[in-house]
């Protein structure tokens, strides 16, 4: 593993690792977010999964989380979204391929070799951060957009793992919406049975653990009513008995002065949900 | 004038204009924060001149002062850092030319006809902002690196027109660095008595008002050492009796991560001294 950036924020320290993965067959970039606590012995991780186009680059420079991290005595972990480098398969359309992963295990070529960020952040990021950073293994997940698909998918699938979820503007029903179909067809097939295991409306009604569901959707977002859709994961949530807080911010966009203006919030939630 | 962006931010908006600038001879983009204190009535302006190779995205972006400017109710304006356009000349490198306006008046050829930032800023810009945005007239200047250059000479220059200043890693004393020698040259001439009325190491010796400097500087800085040397605005102030709070952050480098670590303190500096 390489240290790529190492930069002195809040009294922590905001870091870029990248490290082979051994899942992706590629190495990945990683931004880590050391709070000054994290001087002093191991403290709980948030994870944040990215959306559509970005690396880990846009959380750490554009949501000022690492305020609200230093406050409260949290690692932030942003992993790039999807396998890179020459060797994997990429697509036209930002949509599809790099930037791109959904955090899914692919199962079509050419996208099964590299496309396993599933796997990914489910198993082999923990392992690699409770392994190099001083982080205690108590753990939350969040995201944005496709990465907000990712932090409710994933903790709804493996219960006991995470203290606490929340999601911006996630795409909480994939298999209803374009950017879904487009990329569980390609990575997954055409049967859409097998999509319900990375569908988070799926996935409530079978939740082992009613982990509550934080979600902060924009009222503006220009994603609203074609991608996102929170209405379908609220009637599932009701349907299951699944707790779940959904909360529309009225002028709101899809970007990241959406995201800086709640996520102090958010923060405070995996907080108190870690302590 | 045209609005490029309007995005919900801390309950306010982030906006972005572009407008048409005669002194200039282009048309320039400006990034306006309105707190949501602004719907209610006129708020005081802090002026925010970002540094070499940045654009006003750069500050709306990274620095995640919007946070702040709506706790305190102030509009946060932070223009582009040069002229721009296709008939606007340029240079080899990232240190003369676009993006590199310096916050002077050019008198050289191929600049003096549209590198005229020091007017831009002190007279045309505060005008356009006056009379477009819920502004009170009461303002505030601070800066990064060339801009923290450009906001200390400028509310040297001024005395009675900026409530207080401030600036992150400032080229102090352009004339004695690297950046500030080949800008000056190629602006101003060769002949360096007309420097000085563009250094703050120079400016502080005659200031009519002593307005209090203060600077945050990062430990870590790559700059420090070749293109910053507080030392030199240090000991003009000492021996001008000029007031200075020079603050050394150890660790931290000249990135928007040491920006938004301390701008919180520096919009409560400015809001005090606006009140």
């Amino acid at each position: 593993m390489q240290r790529l950036e190492h930069r002195a924020c809040f009294g922590g320290w905001q870091d870029v690792y990248r490290h082979d993965s051994k899942v992706l067959g590629c190495e990945m970039t990683v931004g880590v977010y050391l709070p000054p606590q994290a001087e002093h012995g191991p403290c709980p991780v948030l994870y944040w999964l990215s959306g559509l186009t970005c690396t880990e680059q846009n959380f750490i420079t554009k949501a000022g989380a690492q305020r609200y991290a230093a406050e409260h005595g949290i690692i932030l972990v942003a992993p790039d979204t999807s396998p890179r480098g020459e060797s994997v398969a990429d697509a036209e359309g930002y949509d599809l391929g790099k930037g791109a992963g959904f955090y899914l295990n692919a199962t079509r070529e050419p996208w099964a070799r590299h496309y396993r960020m599933y796997d990914y952040i489910v198993d082999e990021l923990p392992a690699w951060v409770e392994a190099n950073v001083p982080a205690s293994g108590v753990r939350a997940i969040s995201g944005h957009s496709m990465g907000g698909h990712g932090a409710l998918t994933i903790a709804l699938k493996n219960p006991g793992r995470y203290r606490s979820v929340s999601a911006f503007s996630p795409i909480v029903a994939p298999s209803q919406v374009a950017w879904g179909q487009k990329a569980f067809a390609a990575y997954l097939g055409e049967d859409r049975e097998v999509w319900k295991a990375y569908d988070a409306t799926e996935l409530v009604a079978h939740a082992q653990e009613k982990l509550p569901l934080l979600i902060d959707q924009g009222g503006a977002d220009e994603f609203l009513q074609n991608q996102l859709r929170p209405e379908l994961l609220q009637a599932a949530c009701e349907a299951a008995g699944h707790p779940l807080e959904l909360r529309l911010q009225p002028g709101y966009d899809h970007s990241y002065y959406f995201i800086s203006s709640f996520i102090g919030g958010h923060i405070a939630h995996h907080a108190e949900a870690m302590r």
